[in-house]
């Protein structure tokens, strides 16, 4: 199935100001999350469905969209950003859904994961189904594939760095940075370059762009890991303590380079209570913030506009996540 | 990582004959796939090469190039179905992989499966990075997208149908020409029409290859199927007996209309004894011949050259794998 150009075309409000032209695209992103993934298949179209609807942050659709705005991108043409935006949100969904296999993560988005909901074999097939849908929204695009491909090969390369890090009990700060640079920072760099590149933005803005969401990129996952030691599962929406369970994350990387914790018979004991004294917390508030500072400063070059307020603010909602 | 047009380009042998030249292509889409996996993730890059060294048939492959010879596509520019081809047998390579997952299929292409190998998070990881290679591979290709996105949605969706008529005990022949026809049958199809596109074929033989391909893909998966009931696993290079143990595939469609299975207590062995009776097996061998032969006369309205032979000779070699 194609979509239609009407399927694409929710008209955009022309005199929209700042929020309401967002908020309108993000609801057009959503609506066509909603349409991509129908298939009279109806264990693909409601298994993904659940997980589109159960909400997420849509920060790398938001990235997308407000650089598109922020580098000049016409405001009545903002629709035509939908279906990258709609695309690179699936990329993040595909790869939630099969995270939770390999994680046993049963609890997402304030939800039942999907394989608790469907099992084991259709998660599978429900992340491979996102990633075809992916695949066929961007078809049309010939030039922004290349981000996108890039950013989705650097995310699943980022998954396996990680299980093979545990695996293999070398789990330290440098293979840490490598991880998150590569599963999460990539895709939200791509996030924010393709929105310039549909602006037809100057180069350099486009490449600026990119270092803006890989670092605040960088920050979001840090934040995201110490919340899953610290936050608790209905705050979170998701399984929480995953990641020291499992032997990985910002917690794991900053307690197995101190001497502490090597003897502890339950790392998780350990680590969370190093963390809850403050040291690794401390750290880890200190990088992410450090990152947001960097991420924002680079966008001096770009010209004062609501839109690029929007991106400094997204850049701060990163981090503002209470931990 | 993209590919560079160096890469792209091993120079074709400018008077090969035909045998040559098709070996030529093979050649190069097996090169193609060698660097596409490369990645500094070991893992990634080692399962990838295990499962696509290991061989398969590359029929696929084989059905684009031949189709777009045959449809007047010049032999000298033959390297540029290279990126394409390989694209094809990635997304059948990446289906693969995820089905031993689901499948516990343990020897896959006479070698260890990577699930096997590599164990169940890296085996879908690998898929997914397969998966996410098919994209790349495909990024400057707009126009040849569309096909392949929607035969990719297709193969998932046919692979989900089938676990979920086995899960709901609705597995009957109306739903086996469903299943194959998804899951096999748009793969061969979208083989040979990308081929005649890229060779800019009138819209009537794009169509008909795209019939072509899709009739012998039923034929293929029919005879696969059988060949899973009734082959030894040395012959077949992979787990056999799959399919009945599952509750799927052409004999159980076929033998769960009859009404003299329905009381029997194991149905891999009163399913085989009907199979080996010679009635399924003798339907199977019809129908796969009847669906070749129509695949073959659509061909009529192609002239007459060794690559059209190509295209018939390779419509009968996948019936004439013996069972």
């Amino acid at each position: 199935m194609m979509l239609t150009s009407e399927q694409l075309m929710v008209q955009a409000p022309a005199t929209a100001g700042y929020d309401a032209l967002l908020k309108h695209g993000l609801e057009t992103v959503n609506q066509l999350m909603h349409t991509a993934v129908d298939s009279d298949v109806t264990v693909l179209r409601d298994a993904s469905r659940h997980i589109i609807e159960a909400g997420g942050k849509r920060i790398r659709p938001r990235l997308m969209i407000l650089s598109y705005l922020a580098t000049d991108g016409s405001p009545a043409a903002l629709n035509q950003v939908s279906a990258p935006a709609a695309a690179i949100e699936l990329v993040h969904t595909a790869s939630v859904v099969h995270d939770d296999i390999n994680d046993h993560g049963v609890v997402r988005r304030g939800r039942p994961s999907v394989n608790a909901l469907w099992g084991r074999t259709f998660a599978l097939l429900t992340g491979d189904f996102l990633f075809t849908k992916v695949y066929e929204l961007m078809a049309p695009y010939r030039d922004l594939n290349v981000p996108l491909a890039d950013a989705t090969v650097a995310l699943v390369e980022g998954e396996t760095l990680q299980a093979q890090a545990v695996k293999e009990n070398n789990f330290n700060r440098e293979t840490y940075y490598q991880i998150i640079g590569r599963k999460t920072a990539a895709l939200f760099g791509a996030a924010a370059k393709i929105g310039a590149m549909m602006a037809n933005a100057p180069q350099n803005q486009v490449d600026m762009l990119y270092q803006f969401g890989y670092n605040i990129g960088l920050a979001f996952q840090i934040v995201d890991d110490v919340l899953d030691l610290v936050g608790d599962e209905k705050q979170l929406g998701k399984t929480s303590g995953i990641d020291v369970a499992q032997g990985r994350g910002f917690a794991t990387a900053y307690a197995t380079e101190t001497p502490e914790t090597v003897d502890e018979a339950d790392p998780m004991v350990s680590i969370k209570r190093r963390v809850l004294q403050g040291d690794a917390l401390e750290e880890a508030r200190r990088q992410s913030r450090a990152l947001v500072e960097a991420a924002v400063r680079q966008l001096d070059i770009l010209p004062d506009s609501p839109y690029k307020q929007g991106l400094i603010d997204t850049a701060h909602m990163v981090i503002d996540r209470e931990f």
